[in-house]
């Protein structure tokens, strides 16, 4: 029978996750020191709070097992993210810088999940030690709370294997060091590599030094949260766009492929189905984009670049679910809208920091579905499907399968939600996309100039409570809502 | 190694088929005899040259041999419905009641595949036969050309078995009778009865015959085409409203279960969790949207009634995807939007004469998606996904899975495709929806009062495409566009 859910652990591995969020508010507090615009008391009161809560629960679980399942696995992640949102939100709180808990709780759960969607209108006029903490939120989320505590969890002597499972992206197989910490170090320095090199690049293209950190924080972490309400569209500056989109398209490739890359194992990167399916649908819908416009638009050849620039930036920033802005799109024709919506369903690799369905289940959706037209031509053929060279087992495709009608049924069902609470029909299904794949901007009045401050408060709690289950890939949250998941 | 494609038979059965469709057009001469409109000799003309090409047809494959496979059974029934659209337009085109072709394809195809679907502005303007051959495409339509011939087929000296593997709607099991023509002969039976007491109902409900004919091989046919242009809400009756309800839902259940129903097997029907499932997202839909329209316009007691019925007929009418209207719903809130966008999604029962994904289909991907969370929480157990009291075997859920992810690529592919042809992005939704799942109206400019008759040309070849593709469920005509089809 059934083991009993192991409380204790539970809280002390929460206790420690809080422990590590109080620590990030010293950043904050760093930074309102070179500031000064007085915020520091704000980090302090949440740095204590968060550090007094972890506490008390590291105490409370300090007598635990270290037996821990796959459901004490959702159970700590889904908190986890929920605990850093309500922890994470209060400097907005109590600093004024956003009023009310709705916005704030929407704000915070947007930045731990990598989503980016915001209901700032005045970004600008925000202390520094603020803005710098919303994008820290991008980069605890990007890395995965998790992954994070992989390294810390073996020093409480027990494996976050099971932990990791419910967390890691994607049906990804390939592991890139067989003992979880090693691995979890090694994500977290090349995380760290890509973030500096961004910000080193970025500071060169000429941002200031904290507008680099947080568009390198947003960019790796494919959030989206900008210190500028305009976003990347702000510098009006070709280099630094190029730079972002390449550093966009970098956060959404599998993290381990950075891994064979360093071990000089090219064969694995150029054997990798999902990254070449990556990068032709980039190449492919940028293509298309860019030949509509100056089919429509009849663009000069000095204005080619910028169509060619503003084109890669929407596809870049839509694929990868970071959300950056140059251009208004929502004024582009309709066809544009439905290529984005269709991007912002696929999302980027397994094993990356992007949202989406992922390139591998949607690549694994069309090889199945065209081996049921084999299968229906020669009933008794053999027609596998084959990934990156292998032959797939069939409970791989229909889990594969499983995810991806969960997916449709969650999306038909937020759209339903979404109208029910009065939002309209290009906000209800652009809104329930951009959240459920972690985009950030969507269509119509919550489009890429817009915010999310005029949607129904219950639409802003509606749209966070997407954004976890998008980011932690449906199961893992929804598990939890099921009978099974508590019948003894 | 395969067999040569038996090019011979195709072209028998096919002639044959075209010879019972020029015997339709007998009828609608015999209507034009009634009212003296002058249209006969169009139809004489339309029906000598399908008579014609039907026998050149038979005599090419007068010495074919009788082996049919997967693929011939595609082949066949894809072609018919475009041979019988391509033929069936021309009382349309010769009379000048549709004067472009591109129209008139539509007009026909919609008609055959059951859609209803219209580009006419002027339907009181034309003659009784015209109107009385477009509401006859349905009847056709909605029987299934190959169900007709499964009675005929057998004359000819083979089973038609594997041709009526490609036409059955839906992945039921329940065989009526062992023998395939007994089968189709029983159907036809309960076919014309259903056709009959409907058409014998609405006369007495004060429809004249000809409108009460018309209309109910629109509803038994799940077609939708009516003799007026404001459809049932012209004759702005409850009783006739009432009728046309319960005989739309009639249409949407299983034919199998009024066979059983006439033999007595009460439980065969009282166990099926397809019938059950119908009924409850009927009464539940109709329940939400009087509850919503209750607490939204506060209608008096007087009212309740007017208000419930125009939500039951809307709800019987997408999701049987009959298409007929007797109110505006694009009119009502964007939340109705989505329940009938769902509802079109949905569609009715396997085996009935209604299009969409069929219910039985959407019940399994929930099913199998629940079962995926025991499997999450229970990796070692056994989940089987139950039916009907059955446990079904996985390679049919796979293959159910792989039916709903096809008709999900194939509508997001619509989508994109109708935008790209330059319609908008509330009907480019709607109108692949509406098409692909054969219900007929869509919203916006394609909304229940309005016509196709404005999209752009391409739209309509396109969207005629899309109901034959829905007409077919998918595999049937798109296996033929596979290289693998063709490949010897």
């Amino acid at each position: 029978m059934k083991r009993e859910f192991n409380w204790k652990l539970i809280s002390k591995i929460l206790g420690s996750l809080l422990i590590i969020e109080s620590l990030f508010f010293l950043a904050a507090i760093l930074v309102d020191l070179i500031y000064q615009e007085n915020t520091a008391v704000y980090f302090l009161i949440s740095m204590a709070f968060t550090l007094f809560s972890g506490i008390i629960l590291l105490l409370i679980g300090h007598k635990s097992t270290p037996v821990v399942g796959k459901r004490e696995g959702s159970f700590i992640v889904t908190s986890a993210w929920i605990l850093f949102s309500v922890f994470g939100m209060m400097p907005f709180l109590l600093s004024g810088a956003i009023p009310k808990v709705e916005d704030a709780f929407f704000e915070t759960m947007s930045g731990f999940t990598t989503t980016g969607a915001s209901i700032l209108n005045n970004i600008e006029e925000l202390p520094h030690a603020i803005l710098f903490w919303r994008s820290t939120t991008h980069w605890i989320g990007g890395l995965g709370i998790i992954v994070i505590s992989m390294a810390l969890l073996p020093v409480f002597g027990f494996s976050g294997m099971q932990v990791f499972s419910a967390e890691a992206t994607g049906p990804t197989k390939d592991k890139i060091h067989p003992k979880i910490s090693e691995t979890a170090k090694r994500l977290l320095a090349i995380y760290i590599s890509l973030t500096l090199a961004e910000t080193v690049l970025l500071k060169l293209a000429g941002m200031s030094l904290f507008d680099a950190v947080c568009h390198s924080f947003g960019t790796i972490a494919t959030g989206g949260f900008s210190t500028k309400q305009a976003s990347i569209g702000y510098y009006n500056s070709p280099l630094i766009e190029y730079i972002v989109i390449f550093f966009m398209l970098f956060s959404g490739v599998n993290f381990s492929l950075y891994y064979f890359f360093l071990k000089g194992k090219f064969d694995k990167i150029s054997k990798n189905e999902e990254f070449k399916t990556y990068l032709l649908i980039i190449i492919s819908f940028t293509l298309i984009i860019v030949l509509l416009r100056i089919i429509t638009d009849k663009p000069g050849i000095s204005e080619l670049e910028p169509v060619f620039r503003e084109s890669l930036f929407v596809v870049s920033s839509i694929i990868t679910t970071t959300g950056y802005v140059t251009v208004d799109f929502s004024l582009w024709p309709v066809y544009t809208w439905i290529m984005i919506i269709i991007l912002m369903l696929i999302g980027s690799s397994a094993g990356s920091t992007a949202g989406g369905m992922k390139v591998m289940r949607v690549l694994l959706a069309f090889k199945y579905s065209y081996s049921s037209f084999k299968r229906m031509i020669h009933p008794n053929a053999v027609c596998p499907v084959r990934y990156s060279g292998h032959v797939l087992e069939e409970n791989v495709v229909t889990r594969v399968l499983s995810f991806i009608i969960l997916y449709i049924i969650i999306f038909v069902t937020g759209v339903l939600v979404l109208s029910l609470s009065g939002m309209g029909f290009l906000e209800s299904v652009s809104g329930q996309v951009t959240c459920l794949s972690n985009v950030g901007p969507g269509l119509g009045t919550i489009g890429p100039t817009c915010t999310y401050s005029q949607i129904p408060v219950f639409s802003k709690y509606f749209l966070s409570f997407m954004m976890l289950v998008g980011r932690l890939e449906l199961f893992t949250v929804l598990v939890i809502l099921t009978p099974v998941f508590w019948k003894k």
